[in-house]
């Protein structure tokens, strides 16, 4: 036995009792004629002590420990003579009569502590010291008790949790797959999944009724800041249902959910806002409702006053920022900047001051009277104080998403998007379809296995771009947490989807064949939804990544710097699989 | 909303209940002017009842319905005449009011029934309908809930569930590894996890302190019946544990286990068997233990009597098998060609039987007085009614192996193999090393981050294959369910362990350098053990292969039949992955 106790839980009510901890020596302080140890293990701090005029062999023992060794130390508890208030273990220390190095450390090639000195690389190449700080640790703790309350909550509703196989088949349609020689299949791959959507609809033909599945899944995309080649989905999927059931069902889910790692109490039901809406007010599918700043579309006061830019418009609107009627021009300069930088695009920005009095004052005061800049003053309902921010373009779709950019800047600059304030939402009524430049066909704004909507399927046939899906998405302080829609569990219109997404017959047999063979067999109606576990538990984290609530994240270019992987194959292995390398000229 | 209830939950309670039920089609019955149908889901079976004098229109609609069809009725709740108490709905039945056919089906290429008449192949490729086999659907549903309360136990214990990556580095000791191309580091591989052990020692190195993952496997090996390319570990790994720490708390997880999903009490501690007493007494190191036989060593006795079998031999030994000596000639000889299968590869078998006087018949007695028989009788615990069967050979260990699957054989006929009874227990004091022919040279029996037993530790450098390990395996009904060591946390005594394993430092550091640099920086003694999920569920399931405990397994090729994969990739995804496909010739 190597520890009666861990270095988080002893009490003043312990003292007195002989016991051992072990764990790592977070700081050792010498001190008159004393040695202090804070001792570190994953539930807390521990002070241990070594008194010279009581042991000056153990005490010299304890002066030449270093940063992360790890000992085992046998003492008293005593109650300390200056307490620590903001340590739970404060009231206490330990008289040290026995100490054992069980491994000694070499120096960290960084600071141990929430505050570190390391930066981002030598901490993830060495991240097993990076896990030792409790702030990182924090968030694998919160990501363990987040996965435990799910499967709690989905258990106690009857769902099924149902390994899906990571090594299946490759589906060109969507991102690209990660894919996996098959040894005894020469010439041929599995793909690891990129979502186990056509696995959990067949549970579903196989009557499972209620199937979820934590489940890791694997896209092969350049990475941005919060993308993972694999990350983990909470998957999920229902029969007999319609989009009301999953909706009421996960919102169940997040609000037990905030309830019990957050506090917080959620009130029902969610707001559902339909697409279109979120796109008109706030430029985004997934908007942040923390704060307000809807959009206010301005075509019919703004046009026509002889200002070339708003005249030839598609599209003009603006926001209202409640009190920075008082930004400089050197603040307006900077937002100005912001819009035109190249991943916003704007061309320019509009500003208008409303004054004490009341009076307009803009940017544009020469193509418009103070009578059409109160007119637009009232449309936005803008008070004494208030700062009005206009974009205009000649593509609505795309001005209004240079705005939504503009109105997340205001809403950080005014200090309206609070990591603990949480402000969750469905979008409802998505497309169906996108029409996509680069394919040059229409492609599924979801997946190709969504429901459009009942009374929508007539347009599939004459228009449709208009028609709408059973699909919906959760949006939580500007982050879409998850997804789904209710499926097609009939094989002929699930054929005319594909058919209208430009696969051949012959091709979706080849593709999907097992999907719209086994709706042959009494599929149930069913539909779904699946959680991104990473980006939840960053939510709640308040972190701005998700790769801080990964053990073992992998960096932007898919590489594991701590594993060094990937990594060349023995040329035994590649003749085993039957492959060759075949590097193309830089 | 689709449905009131479930097809499993409506009591006599319920009568005079309007309700609506969805599901599947079980079977429709003609009687009289009445049709009954069996209506399935995940819950249950009701029976649905439609009356032609009372609905003429409604009940023809019923007479069509065909087998899977996918229904919703309304109707109210009756009390039924002639109850059904084999079923849980048995005293009721719905009158139906209504009736809509969500979905019809083609007629299923084998019957939903648990006495199917599906074939394997079919069934395979099928799996979406085999699953609908209550059967089937039982075995998935004690997996899931064998993982809560898994998950459930571990939580309360301290221990964090934290994901390791799949995408890791490929490391030629142990099995062959599935490989995974990276398109953004070109040339080079991922591979995925053979188990998670490195990840799991550096979350140790963390201070993660407790840990466990149930988490996704992969070898590439040539299948067998009870091996599939990916299967499910419960991994698990603590710190500052030593051998008794991890064997009483996985011991408790096991009766925690028995008890909530078997209802079967086990009584603690398990036996406790050295690996050297197993293979002495039973040829095996997962010895069964529902029944004893022990094996006898007879070399004293039989030795130089002239029998030029025995007189050659290193080995013989044999087993008393109880009331077994009425079996025919006809009964040996195929016990005989049983261990003469070249799988056994044993030469013969002599048997002895002990008759109702005491005097010992054996099929050598021409070289045996009775006398020698009487011994040997004596040396088994013989008695009258009981045969004896002995094997012998020139390699001690080969011919124990031999008598071993002689020993469960006869276990079998006995009928000693009982599927509700469970007989577990810890074999420990692996060796730390075994030969390997192939390889010439040492080979870690577990891995090799197992820590050797303290007090052996001197002969690593002097008798290396006489080393134990502190190893131990947890053996249920002659199934290995699980297995784990304490690790090495030492650097220097990892790097000689990689030296006698044959590896140059240069390799050991290329290959594990991350680990051996982690154990530098304070690495806590530490030790887990790792469970097959599979063959647990199988167990509890009373099945003979893991297969049918996973929802969409794999046959003997590697193949998913009914996704039919793994398949070729489009040249395009070989291209961008920088990859030639190399195929031998036959």
């Amino acid at each position: 036995m190597y520890r009666t106790n861990t270095c988080g839980e002893l009490r003043l009510a312990d003292a007195g009792k002989e016991v051992t901890l072990a764990g790592w020596v977070q700081r050792v302080r010498k001190m008159g004629g004393m040695t202090f140890i804070d001792l570190r293990d994953r539930y807390g701090l521990t002070q241990i002590v070594f008194n010279n005029a009581d042991n000056a062999e153990l005490c010299e023992q304890a002066n030449h420990l270093g940063r992360e060794y790890v000992i085992q130390v046998t003492g008293k508890v005593a109650e300390r003579s200056s307490k620590n208030p903001s340590l739970p273990t404060g009231d206490i220390e330990i008289m040290a009569g026995e100490l054992k190095v069980l491994n000694p450390s070499e120096v960290p090639p960084f600071t141990i502590e929430d505050d570190t000195d390391g930066g981002d690389d030598l901490r993830m190449k060495f991240r097993y010291l990076d896990l030792r700080r409790p702030s990182v640790r924090k968030n694998l703790e919160l990501r363990h008790k987040m996965t435990m309350e799910v499967r709690r909550y989905l258990d106690s509703k009857g769902f099924l949790e149902i390994e899906t196989p990571m090594l299946v088949g490759s589906t060109p349609e969507g991102a690209r797959d990660f894919v996996v020689p098959s040894r005894m299949n020469p010439g041929q791959f599995y793909a690891l999944p990129q979502s186990p959507q056509t696995l959990k609809q067949l549970l579903m033909v196989s009557g499972m009724d209620r199937y979820f599945q934590i489940v890791k899944c694997f896209r092969d995309e350049d990475l941005r800041a919060d993308r993972q080649p694999e990350f983990t989905q909470i998957d999920c999927e229902m029969s007999y249902v319609n989009q009301e059931d999953v909706i009421d069902l996960f919102e169940g889910m997040a609000c037990h959910l905030f309830k019990e790692l957050r506090g917080v109490e959620l009130k029902r039901p969610f707001i559902r806002m339909p697409w279109a809406e979120a796109m008109k007010l706030y430029g985004s599918d997934k908007p942040d409702l923390r704060f307000g700043m809807e959009f206010v579309e301005l075509m019919d006061i703004l046009k026509g006053h002889g200002f070339s830019v708003f005249d030839n418009a598609e599209y003009i609107g603006g926001i209202c920022a409640k009190g920075a009627a008082s930004y400089t021009r050197k603040q307006l300069d900077q937002l100005t900047d912001f819009v035109k930088r190249p991943q916003i695009g704007a061309k320019g920005m509009v500003y208008a001051r409303v004054e004490a009095d009341g009076i307009v004052k803009s940017s544009v005061d020469k193509f418009y009277s103070q009578d059409v800049l109160q007119k637009m003053k009232e449309a936005f309902g803008a008070q004494p104080g208030d700062l009005i921010l206009i974009l205009s373009g000649d593509d609505a779709m795309k001005t209004r998403k240079q705005l939504c950019e503009l109105r997340l800047e205001m809403g950080n600059r005014l200090g309206l998007r609070d990591k603990n304030k949480f402000a969750c939402l469905w979008v409802v009524d998505f497309p169906m379809f996108e029409w996509s430049d680069e394919e040059q066909r229409l492609m599924a704004m979801h997946h190709p296995f969504t429901h459009p909507k009942a009374e929508d399927i007539p347009l599939l046939d004459t228009k449709p771009e208009e028609v709408r899906a059973d699909a919906y998405d959760m949006v939580v302080n500007g982050v879409e947490v998850g997804g789904g829609s209710i499926r097609i569990h009939d094989s002929e219109l699930q054929a005319k989807m594909f058919e209208i997404l430009g696969f051949t017959p012959e091709k979706a047999q080849e593709q999907f064949g097992f999907l719209m063979n086994a709706f042959k067999y009494g599929a149930p109606p069913h539909g779904g939804l699946a959680y991104g576990l990473d980006r939840w538990v960053s939510l709640f984290a308040g972190l701005d990544s998700i790769r801080d609530c990964m053990a073992f994240p992998k960096n932007n270019s898919g590489r594991d710097v701590m594993l060094e992987a990937p990594a060349p194959l023995d040329q035994r292995q590649l003749d085993e699989l039957q492959l060759a390398i075949d590097l193309k000229e830089k």
